[in-house]
């Protein structure tokens, strides 16, 4: 287990907790999906890229000659977030088959390059001059996520083919990209600073800062009917009170600003970046951590625009939101960053991917009413895709899928810290750290202490907001981080139990659109109501009754037989004749629906949905 | 007064009512919006269409060479509806003023077009092939503008100018238009109907028909991330079971299909097009009248999907959805239709209009909340536009406006019908009444019979769908068409009182986003809080206390006195400190909010909204 962390501060960084040595997901919830992923998703992605023409765009770039570009404008990233995931999941086990993937991709990408160190094939194919149309053209958004491939290729492998390739281009952009020059589409800081931590090279970090703060000043021409916002370019992220314009833009530019202020040591920074992550947590979050409510620019909406049958939630918004909270709970060590991260993964993350790991969601609705129009593109109701035109979601959720070994723990000056729970190993230092569970399922995490040192240490076991009854040894545990400081002796056992039980949760009341309705969660996830379960009645119509004795359920047919179901006593709202006509009526009051029943009802993990079909779902239920 | 109908059937037409010869609206409500679309939003159309360069456009396709296009490619049109409000209002009352701007304008047109009667000076100016991208170019549409206004000034000035122009333009479209062409934004079906309805030539009518008919065979090429569905390409209109796409486009072919419907007999066409309108109206209709949830695409939603802040409510697509009305009013005489066109005049029509006449809403948001982003350019927040760089909306409202008094009554062999009211004269054949009334504001209607036939006559006013307790010559009446029929003397007099009261209304259990809410409602009239009346609270933390008390206001500085306010007992809430963070709380059932108060809630006419600034408004209240 080499120390190959997915982030890696300096060890000059301003920080308060650094990333652990090395973490292993073993079996478990996570090590299936992991599984799935390595299996499926990762050798269908490159089935699908190669369809693309991604693969043929590098082809011709290695020519040398022009011609036909194939796919977006960015058709480069998906190569290269393909292989960043190929490179962490070589380094969890290597197969001859992951590395002849792995090493004839890398080899093409070094030889797409330029002479002088350029790369992003549809300007080399197409002509156009370089850095010509940094808006729209996404040259250095490519630019950094091969910088990310590289850097992980570098420290899950020991191999710098990337490495090589993107430095020299980064050395490029520090020589000759034009004074001022910013990408529309955010990336390239988050990767300039890695790149930096990765090689030491202070003007990639140097360059990372100089775009970080070169935002905000309406510098990059606008773009259809948006302001300067959609692309983070109306405030100086420094004066930014809250996130704004495009989610996943939004997200990677925080992400690269947090880096810039551990490396730098630039408090400020920090400060504001942390007021905005503040403030998209009270008001512009939807209970999944999904992010971005608004379909038009696929941006942030309003404060508490949250409305669940339009949520955008784009998955790749959820994988840079996980970038971006783990970022900040290495500089802060502050609990609500890993809880952020941890409903992410899993109620915004994993519905981007089917349980068989061959469909996507781009897009992640948290309603779908019964009648959604076919042809509405919007509609989550026509389900699960194959693959998009666009194909950024599923090779992000690729690479952090991959990598995911890496966000459980981290290590301090004073001990070790669990943040997210999975079975398998933690190495921080000369401490190594059995986990055995059954999350999210089980509340039951037992860590067993396999090596140690003699000196006492702390061990840090973030207990979730919602864990309330949780204990440690028994103990009762309040949510945040729960410290046992003593010396330890390999075998020595910590049992958490992080009370996983059903539960009912509701908004406050600035959130309007779950008036009157409440979500059903379990541990750490999301629940749904799905149609398959309610056959002869529509899940628009239904409701929970007030007191709705929610328990957990049998296994259902369809879906893996881990999953638990949660069953509760519900109503059918009736309809009534004049409910047919204009759905307005005068009344003293709200109408209260008339309803019949009781019916059960069942409800099943949101990131579960949509694996037996589309059709109505929905995770706010109306309760009266 | 001549035979001016805004709709006139030939006399073969398949209809139940038929529209009056003529009124005229004097005074009152409805007559102080046409002095204010006289004197100011007419003269300011003319200003600022000619800064767009669509006069300029005109001009230059008149001197015969190509050239520089200004402004969006269906620019032309705003021209053509500013004309057709130019000839309703010299209809009205002519002036010198408004003459000659019609003369030079008209005269204008007709100089752009070519020899052969072609004219879309976008197409003529590019030398873009004609007819080559009908699904973009807007040429049938403007041209359905332009045969729209000429049909305006025939029948309101007698004045052919246009008339020839278009009847030219669409002889030439019979002849030479490929077969099976369609435009991708419907309106010419509506135009070239009642081009037919005032020259007689069938084959306008049969091209018509063919449109209707050709549409829905997947037919015109996609668009973006939309399905044919957007520009009603995906199911035949005989065979659609709900209206969907791009609302006013749905909506302007759904006023054709009506009118080839009317024209033709076809009562298959009729019953799908009934249909459509029914499942509109009880599943996509938004308590103002207003259309299209969506913005992406300017589109219909899925069934109830309603939300109030993300509302689109084109005021194009409320014009239009008072021409299909009107339509089907005619076809069949169900007071339902005449229900919506009033509810759409007052609350989806008129809030597109500023009180002064000289600002405009483009998209009619439900919902504004405190802290909406400056920079997004959906906010209604940012209040009341000058113009727009797709200046569809302002025109719009100004030909609907000076043609008004068209939509007021009707006629049958049986009687006259009065629909909407309005202070000022009806005339029916040999039927003259006279309307005296302080509508919307007082409930009160005096109809006085001036001439009369000495045969007896059925005499049919309409009580709203929510006139509670109405009376016609003090004796109750109930919603829907009340009915006098005997022989009348001049002089005669009925009295209706329409039980203008204030009144809560409340949704279906359905239509989620209104749960736990009501909206205030006096008469037509939907009204909301505004702001301005609230210092020191925002809107979005106002609620209504379970007995409000709802009363009329004392006026209100800032807005005309003859608007009544609404003044009721309502509570503020709370917010505890816990809201501060993640929204979402463990709970027994949805969230009761603490409040304080209790505080005096103002609702003002929704109308009237966003004239004293802009800043958040809601049409629901929540009411615990």
């Amino acid at each position: 287990m080499s120390d190959d962390a997915v982030v890696r501060p300096r060890p000059e960084a301003v920080v308060t907790l650094r990333p652990a040595s090395g973490a292993r997901i073993e079996g478990g919830f996570w090590g299936a999906r992991q599984r799935v992923n390595r299996d499926v998703t990762i050798p269908l992605g490159a089935r699908r890229i190669r369809e693309s023409g991604a693969f043929a765009n590098l082809e011709a770039a290695a020519r040398g000659a022009g011609g036909e570009h194939r796919g977006k404008v960015f058709a480069d990233s998906d190569v290269y977030k393909w292989l960043e995931a190929l490179a962490w999941e070589r380094g969890r086990a290597d197969s001859d088959g992951l590395a002849r993937a792995y090493e004839e991709a890398a080899g093409l990408v070094a030889a797409a390059q330029a002479p002088d160190g350029y790369l992003h094939t549809h300007t080399q194919l197409t002509g156009r001059e370089r850095y010509s149309d940094l808006a729209s053209s996404h040259e250095l958004y490519c630019a950094g996520h091969l910088m990310q491939a590289a850097v992980a290729g570098s420290r899950a492998l020991g191999d710098d083919t990337l490495l090589r390739v993107a430095a020299k281009f980064a050395d490029h952009l520090v020589k000759d990209l034009p004074a001022d020059a910013l990408d529309g589409h955010p990336e390239i800081e988050t990767a300039l600073a890695e790149l930096y931590r990765e090689t030491g090279v202070r003007p990639y970090l140097d360059l990372a800062a100089r775009m970080v703060t070169g935002r905000g000043h309406e510098r990059l021409p606008l773009k259809g009917h948006h302001g300067p916002g959609i692309r983070q370019d109306r405030v100086p992220l420094r004066d930014a009170t809250t996130v704004e314009g495009h989610a996943v833009r939004a997200l990677y530019l925080a992400a690269g600003a947090t880096d810039v202020a551990a490396e730098t040591g630039d408090g400020d920074l920090l400060a504001a970046l942390t007021r905005q992550w503040r403030d998209m947590v009270a008001t512009k979050t939807y209970l999944t951590g999904g992010l971005g409510s608004v379909w038009y620019g696929e941006q942030f909406g309003g404060p508490h625009e949250l409305t669940p049958e339009t949520a955008y939630c784009e998955t790749c918004a959820a994988v840079a939101s996980v970038q971006w909270s783990w970022r900040m709970l290495l500089a802060t060590g502050e609990p609500g960053y890993a809880d952020l991260m941890e409903r992410t993964l899993y109620n915004a993350v994993l519905p981007g991917l089917s349980l068989g790991g061959d469909r996507f969601f781009y897009v992640n609705a948290l309603r779908v009413r019964a009648g959604a129009n076919p042809d509405d593109r919007r509609a989550a109701a026509r389900g699960r895709q194959d693959w998009y035109g666009t194909a950024c979601c599923p090779p992000n959720v690729m690479r952090l899928l991959s990598s995911l070994g890496h966000y459980l723990a981290t290590r301090s000056e004073d001990g070790v810290q669990l943040h997210l729970y999975a079975s398998g190993t933690v190495r921080a230092g000369d401490v190594l750290l059995e986990v055995r569970t059954g999350y999210p399922w089980d509340g039951r995490v037992e860590i067993v202490v396999r090596e140690t040192p003699e000196r006492p240490w702390t061990f840090s076991a973030r207990i979730p907001s919602w864990a309330d009854g949780a204990s440690v040894n028994a103990e009762p545990a309040e949510p945040g981080y729960h410290r046992i400081r003593r010396a330890w002796r390999p075998g020595d056992r910590v049992t958490l139990d992080l009370a996983v039980r059903p539960r009912l949760t509701a908004a406050v009341p600035r959130l309007d659109v779950a008036r009157g309705q409440v979500a059903v969660e379990r541990g750490p996830l999301v629940y749904c109501l799905e149609q398959p379960d309610h056959p002869g009645v529509i899940v628009d119509d239904l409701c929970l009754a007030a007191t709705p004795g929610l328990r957990d359920g049998a296994p259902i047919a369809g879906l893996p037989a881990e999953v638990v179901p949660m069953i509760a006593r519900g109503r059918i709202h009736a309809h009534r004749d004049e409910d047919a006509g204009f759905p307005y009526r005068t009344a003293a009051a709200p109408r209260e629906p008339e309803h019949t029943g009781p019916v059960d009802l069942t409800f099943v993990p949101y990131y579960a949905w949509a694996n037996r079909g589309a059709g109505p779902m929905t995770i706010w239920t109306p309760m009266h």
